[in-house]
């Protein structure tokens, strides 16, 4: 295991919740210029049992919350679903994930998808494809670092949309629990 | 803390799992009997953050299971609801949940509440307080030991009904995933 170095000011970690791919993004600030660090995704199809992706999802992500001490966690979440179902198991895919990070006392804020594409592109309706572009330019990331998965690149624009999103001198919706959080906890403020 | 003594061939964890109240009862099997050792409520609309209430969630059922040691976890699930909104709280609360019981390998199945009332009453549209009632007269529980608030019956229940399912030879329905469950992983039978 690696352990944090103090190479960086400020660790988000994005997350990007399935229950057949979860992806991962690590975002790194240093002196308010944001780069990545890491990310990836944790395939989950291979397990038939619904019991053993949770497990799989809430270890994996306490093992990255062990390794990269991150100070925050964002994620990527629909404020409304298709169906009941679906939303169910999106539910306990967002909870294992969310109890990883809460276990080891890292705050947490959520996005809708379409916030966080107006953030990183400008437009709410970008493409998964469009999103992981403008993320490459922005954060100087290598074409060969690309992921093939487009997960990967939405769970590091969900850290990446927190961040700027929690740099705001005054935030514009979409983050309302992430303030009311830091205004309930002002000691976890740095 | 205390330490599980071997008085018990079997402890189930019981949960009836919601963001206002968790109920959790503990059910302990002697030479195919069972009974109640534990039961009780995690309240949590004291707290306002939606985060708060998970953590919550999480560190108390993940203190319930390392004090009791349960075999397995039954947990009270409807299989469709109202709306998605309350459908994600509501996964997001069952997934915390099971993470504390997955982080300590505690294999889980969970029961519509149709099935629950129809294995503790006969009667798939029994009320809470006629499923309360014929727990305390099955467990011979003190009339003073009942508790106030339902959600802790309605979780000594769950476990309840997974003692009689997973005792029959041949299990009708209502316990697929736990079959499966089984089936994948033999070295977890005793």
């Amino acid at each position: 295991m690696m352990t944090r170095d103090d190479e960086y000011d400020r660790i988000i970690i994005g997350i990007d919740p399935g229950t057949n791919v979860m992806g991962y993004g690590i975002l790194g600030v240093e002196r308010k210029r944001p780069s990545m660090i890491a990310m990836g995704v944790i395939k989950l199809s291979k397990f038939d049992d619904h019991y053993m992706r949770l497990h799989r999802i809430f270890e994996r992500v306490l093992g990255l919350v062990e390794q990269y001490l991150p100070d925050e966690m964002a994620i990527e979440s629909p404020f409304y679903g298709k169906n009941v179902q679906s939303m169910l198991k999106l539910g306990r895919a967002q909870g294992v994930a969310m109890a990883a990070a809460l276990h080891r006392d890292v705050p947490i804020a959520e996005y809708a998808p379409l916030k966080i594409k107006m953030a990183i592109t400008g437009n709410g309706g970008a493409s998964k494809e469009q999103v992981a572009e403008m993320l490459r330019r922005i954060l100087n990331i290598p074409q060969e670092q690309m992921p093939d998965l487009l997960d990967a690149t939405d769970a590091l624009a969900a850290a990446l949309c927190h961040f700027y999103e929690s740099s705001r001198p005054q935030p514009q919706g979409g983050c309302r629990s992430w303030k009311e959080f830091i205004a309930a906890h002002p000691d976890r403020l740095k």
